[in-house]
């Protein structure tokens, strides 16, 4: 089979789509990604199949959730699509009421709980989300066809109920330097030729989540362009197994683990993030997957639009956050000090900053405002707050829960000398806390912990939460751009009786 | 006049209200509260007339702002209230949906804008919002008619549009003690006996903010009481100049600077809290007043529920943070200092820190339900995580103030010093900053910083955001009842594989 | 008595000093500063005799105990002096060694405990401890007198047993400007002509805490300077009462109480802290008291060497925590509070944060180095530390001083209604808390607290932690300049294994 | 050869280790450690050769480092013996100055910045100087003679130059417990018999780090004992490959990278820290090296010696947040993001918050007394007001170094793919940051920081800050008890006014 053969490059996503096999369960998810012959390099080696790999498939497993919760919990993970007229995932569901945003971050807290992780599906969900209503205002200035090209893609990705990725993150180089001005012009992703079928693209998209999980890629703009960046003014849909894509794999803490025999020095078995490096080489997008091209004024906006979506998407970290106050509880209990006044009160704070997240996310959803498409776009403002806070909170939860477990969060041995003839008995013998506390529980609460806090998983809920849809700074300089200084200087001015 | 003409005993609400005149304008209010005759207690004297007391009158001033609101912005300050079927000022609206809720909020944190202070109308309408379904709940179970009193008198209340003021904080005397326990029982304001037409109260409320500016004031209990302290458990509705009622005004920060001459030192010189400690000396309250006597068992869920009306009305410190963000900026500015990186970045903490409070505020309201009495609630969760921001954020946006402000917020001289012959034009000349802003705009902005951080409203702004509606400790304890340790638990069971 | 007469102009300080009755202790401190006929503006007037005015008086008596605890404890507060081979008392002894800074630090702290306020007599000694060696070091450059000239003013004043006041903080006027530059000259004290006779300055010094109650005052430059602004590297020793000084009292919190009558309400009725903005309309100054003259080029050193002093000597604030400390431990016990485990980890936290100042304050003093006059001088870093700290812990010591005493802090009535016949006898009914505490101990520990936090003492304590010795900022530039980032980059690069 | 043979049970320490090849560098050291025949379990398997194991090989370079130190810098690192008259590293000499204990803090910071992990003998040293003392005060009132003993191992020790470990954490089982009340009598070590030619004892030590590293290793108890826990009352000094000490090997964070090919992962290829769990099977110790056997009286007092030393050794964390802050104003320079003014912000905090732990250490170290046995001791209060910042601080600057490392800290591929065919010049193009820089660079210091927040040094430089020398709680008891509230309670009745 030739890549030609596999993807017909000019097969519109609908009829590619159409002739997928439709995707209900999470199983079918799995299946789905199975045989797609991508390239994924994970060290040093390719891999064959990334669903059968032990480190890769703890990340498929996190999607996989969320196919599953829609059959659970179809209140909470479905919603009705106007596009297609029928219930949808939520996470294919453009928001179109304040409501819809809100039951999204419930949605999304809830699987930070089932999970553990992050489950790299919001990214997708916050692009589509963006590209409806921007799609949208470019066909109004430009009269161009963007938004009828995505609203069909969409319809045909709401049926097939597939996962979409987003690809947004470019390597960016020498900071100080603009798109156009790098030494090496694909630092940026960017549109090498165009032909009468469609263009041809070219670059890298750092940090992705869900890309290798994916079905389809949005590559889209990462900042603002001015003119002579208007080649990488692009945005285009792509299937994740194109060719000339390929995925290398970002490690994270403890990720070899993975291979070692058992599964309580994992911490989080069946769970996990990750991150691709992405690379784009000479990759084809028909002009029917095309949805910006050299529009690069609304650049900006887009990614001003993405991040008030998807900075408060990160009250997911919310969900995370209730499974280390709830491990910190339980590892209390279980060395028996569950009932010092400290611990309760670390327990409270702990809380008190997670739900303070909480209520940033969803006091952003509450205020969303309408966009021109009839989307409906959170409060930039609170959604920037949110992500704010989750640059410092998790971070000090996590403290307090390793506080809480006591040092052997850290110097507990392996999962494989527990198991020892002779080692085995003797850590079984001192490693007990409480009477009636298997041993085990004890091992496997401390290995979350750690995992959350230090391994593999400290990575989604720490690292990032601080540069995950941007860095600290990124959103001060939002809250800086929305503060309204002049209206607020007039109301200390009125108090203060200075009459201008 | 004797006071027997003044009140007759018996009269109800109805009637006293129905003889009213209607209170439409802040004007209108003010003349509402003269010749009241009410015995107020301030530095060692009885005031003669409050209102034209220069100490009380900024307190009146913040209130009376709540009536010009109304009219000028009526879709925020008023709401229609369906209990007559008309709109009434806001502050007086059950509220019956989430979206009542948000807009409290809004028109809060407007009022905290409009007035840099406590304007003392909240804890009144958080009492009767609470009164709604409480007196809906004790009739359920005793066959009382508590609610159709209640709905009586709101009536009226909302037809006169008079302030309602919160009885709440009783003095505690010995806090290891019960009221039943303590040495003195008037520790807790008590039923001292009943009669056919009534009931008699004795002993006192701290604290109260709005009681010297109420027509009316509800009493009610300010904790959880057994049965032995029954006769505590009484909830009551006594026009504010009752017989037996005196207030002792309570010092603030700076409040003598109110009896200077000139405005500037005054800081915010139309506008100022107040509290007063509320003494019921055998204060008699008809029958058709009284909306609790006895049920002991309800004490507890009343306090729960008016801390989750009052905690998230604390959101009106926004709007003092507001009035502190554009005071910080407009100093700096006049410093010459506003293009320094450190003060932008100091500047986008205090709103990131202000729009936290905000939110969390906001997402209580959302997340609030309908009672049985067909009110709605605020989520408790939520609204205890917003009044314990509310404790933290405003002490740390007000360092940061007078970090921007500099040392001369705490060193500037006098008004009357500006004035001197000689001093005056020294002054005027060393004082200078940047050459196009009078110096007096600068004294003016500085004396509002040390209002608000040390002087009078540092009162409302900090020390309030600390004890009001419960101090820290008892957010911690709400959080800590309402944070379901157990389905935590649960989730990292689940996830470290733990099957039980 | 003319001023001629009254301040012969030339006269040497020697002289002038050797004629003082030598001052032994607070008492005849006080009496020293009687009769000296000081123009001092405060509230639109001039002040008669600064010593018996009951706003200024308690600001005298915290100079005052400076003198009283070198006679309780003199081997805290005083010091053997090589310039005059004789003991003096320790704030007017230069540090000879790292246990000279040390001690000194144990003083501030001793003093701080002792008054609750600034005693303003730091500023002074840290001057004259960089004077004796920034003096040596002009003269081994430019071959001056300067440094005979200082050890011969030091030497009278040491005999004396004078205050030296620190005449240092220009207005600045635009801060974006330098000194010649400003539109006014005189934003920036400087020589205005020079005589045979000695030099002729113009100028104001703001926020100055010990100068009106100083006998001498040091004027010296508060920032680097260059070349065209040589007639500001002007260091100068002029008596508090030379002619064509006059004095500006700055306002503080609650300043007027001092005026009441009645003590409680004051909080701290005995001491308190001032600023006054300090005007010299051309005062002469004879060459035998100038000390810099145009040396432009050391006054960047000079403010270093100053704040490397002074940052240090903020551990002063630790006295005033222990303050904080005490009276939230008394509060809650008076309160019935004491056993309350929030409560005591409210006091460990505060405890513990006071301790890191003194901590950073120590170590400064500990890790001091020599000069070449032999003066020893705090460790830059660890003293910019020491301050950086003092601008944040003690705001939040007194945020948990106010939450342990709860809100009656801001809300207990004036001591004027605890004496009223009838509102008296309410008050002390329903201000009690636990049975064995007389209720004015409360209602005194209460305005303590308040005096600390909102009021007189808080500008000390707070604000004045804060901006004194260089805002926050200022502490940073410092950290920045002596980081070591070079240093630091080289030991991660050793351990990534980066060979350059 | 057996065991007996291998150590002869009732060898002296002076004989065993005259016989030793004296110690003298780092590769001594090494050397001196091999053919121990210590059994070791590691991921299920005994180890063969710790030395040679690539895992554990990281943990003794880092005390191998120690030997180094001393050479290259003997002013720092050694110390002259009072005890055999002659120069001794000074981890083996017990402080008799102030000045001895700070240069030993300065050791610290060194052997911090060095190795950049924890080097694992501080433990060692403050035990045998907890032991100078205790056994002193022991003889006192019992007529034993510990402290003779004491001081012949001593110098033995310090001649042969060999590491000592402390032993002192018990497992603890049910903490509600005490030791003789446990279920299992071993959950705390203990004299099981006593012969007539020593005692033999159970138990085991958690949470060792030097442990398996060290030739002796001296057993002591771990919190205050009771009479009836007199056989837990148990100081004596045994060697590291004793018969009957099994060591199980505790795991870390991304430890298995140890394993890999190619040094870069690693992240600081050439230093780890460990920590074991170290059983005692019934081992014997001769009567010449028991140091107490049944004083339980003296547990409290030695274990409150020891953290008043041990709390102010985590002065040696600010080496690694020197590494820290050099890391992170490296990669900002790499990035090309060192000119942000956030980015220069970030760094100044950093240093500021890692002077202020330094600044404890010192003044803790400064403020040292004598014991009665002529050995110093830390201030209590101070040593614990510096662990307690040790337990803040990292985690805030590890977030920050974070934060300026961008995202790319934990999304960078593995140094297999970088050397990996295609994937390798793809990585090589797309991860280049400023243009001079080689991508190398980049990537190794972006390891060292992920191995010093989340990998195997997160474990030295942030939980076993938390944890090491007691946890979070245990300073806060400490504190509590020193904190004098009467005196302080004292200083603001005083200056409250109240006369008791």
């Amino acid at each position: 089979m030739n890549a030609e053969t596999k993807h017909p490059r000019e097969e519109s996503a609908k009829a590619r789509l159409d002739r997928m096999p439709s995707i209900r369960t999470g199983d079918d998810y799995v299946d789905s990604l199975r045989n797609r012959g991508v390239t994924v390099y994970l060290f040093g080696e390719t891999v064959a199949e990334p669903v059968d790999n032990p480190m890769i498939r703890p990340s498929i497993n996190a999607l996989k959730a969320t196919y599953d919760l829609a059959i659970s919990d179809p209140d909470l993970a479905t919603a009705h699509s106007p596009i297609i007229d029928a219930p949808v995932n939520r996470f294919l569901h453009i928001p179109t009421s304040s409501e819809d945003l809100v039951t999204k971050n419930r949605m999304q807290r809830r699987m930070g709980q089932i999970t553990g992780t992050c489950f790299q599906r919001c990214a997708g969900l916050d692009t589509v989300s963006v590209l409806h209503s921007i799609t949208y205002d470019i066909d109004q200035k430009h009269g161009t066809a963007y938004h009828r090209r995505f609203l069909d893609f969409l319809a045909a990705a709401q049926r097939a109920n597939i996962i979409i990725g987003a690809g947004m993150t470019d390597p960016k180089g020498d900071r100080s330097k603009r798109p156009h001005e790098q030494a090496d012009p694909d630092m940026f992703l960017h549109v090498t030729r165009r032909t009468e079928r469609g263009i041809y693209v070219t670059g890298a998209k750092a940090h992705m989540t869900g890309g290798l999980n994916s079905h389809w890629i949005a590559v889209m703009p990462t900042m603002n362009l001015g003119e002579e960046d208007s080649d990488y003014a692009v945005v285009g849909l792509v299937p994740g197994d194109a060719e000339g894509i390929s995925y290398i794999y970002g490690r994270q803490s403890c990720d070899a683990r993975a291979f070692e025999a058992g599964e309580i020095d994992k911490g989080n078995a069946r769970f996990g993030g990750q991150e691709t490096l992405t690379v784009f080489d000479d990759v084809f997008i028909p002009w029917e997957h095309v949805l910006m091209d050299g529009e690069y004024e609304f650049a900006q906006e887009m990614v001003s639009r993405f991040t008030a979506y998807h900075r408060a998407s990160y009250v997911c970290k919310t969900g995370l956050g209730d499974v280390m106050v709830g491990a910190a509880a339980a590892i209390a209990e279980m060395n028996g000090a569950e009932k010092a006044s400290h611990i309760k009160d670390k327990l409270v704070e702990m809380v008190h900053l997670n739900e303070t997240i909480f209520s940033s996310g969803i006091a952003s959803s509450h205020e969303a405002k309408p966009l021109p498409s009839g989307a409906w776009m959170n409060d930039s403002m609170l959604s920037n707050v949110c992500k704010h806070n989750v640059t410092r909170f998790p971070y000090e939860i996590s403290r307090m829960a390793q506080d809480i477990a006591g040092g052997i969060v850290v110097t507990l041995p392996s999962e494989a000398d527990f198991e020892h003839e002779i080692a085995g008995p003797i850590l079984k013998k001192y490693m007990k806390g409480k009477d009636d506390i298997p041993v085990e529980h004890r091992q496997r609460m401390l290995r979350l912990i750690e995992n959350m806090t230090l391994g593999r998983n400290a990575v989604g809920y720490l690292t990032e939460s601080l540069h995950g849809a941007g860095s600290p700074q990124a959103q001060r300089i939002q809250i800086a751009r929305q503060m309204d200084a002049e209206g607020k200087k007039k109301l200390a001015r009125d108090l203060a009786g200075i009459r201008d």
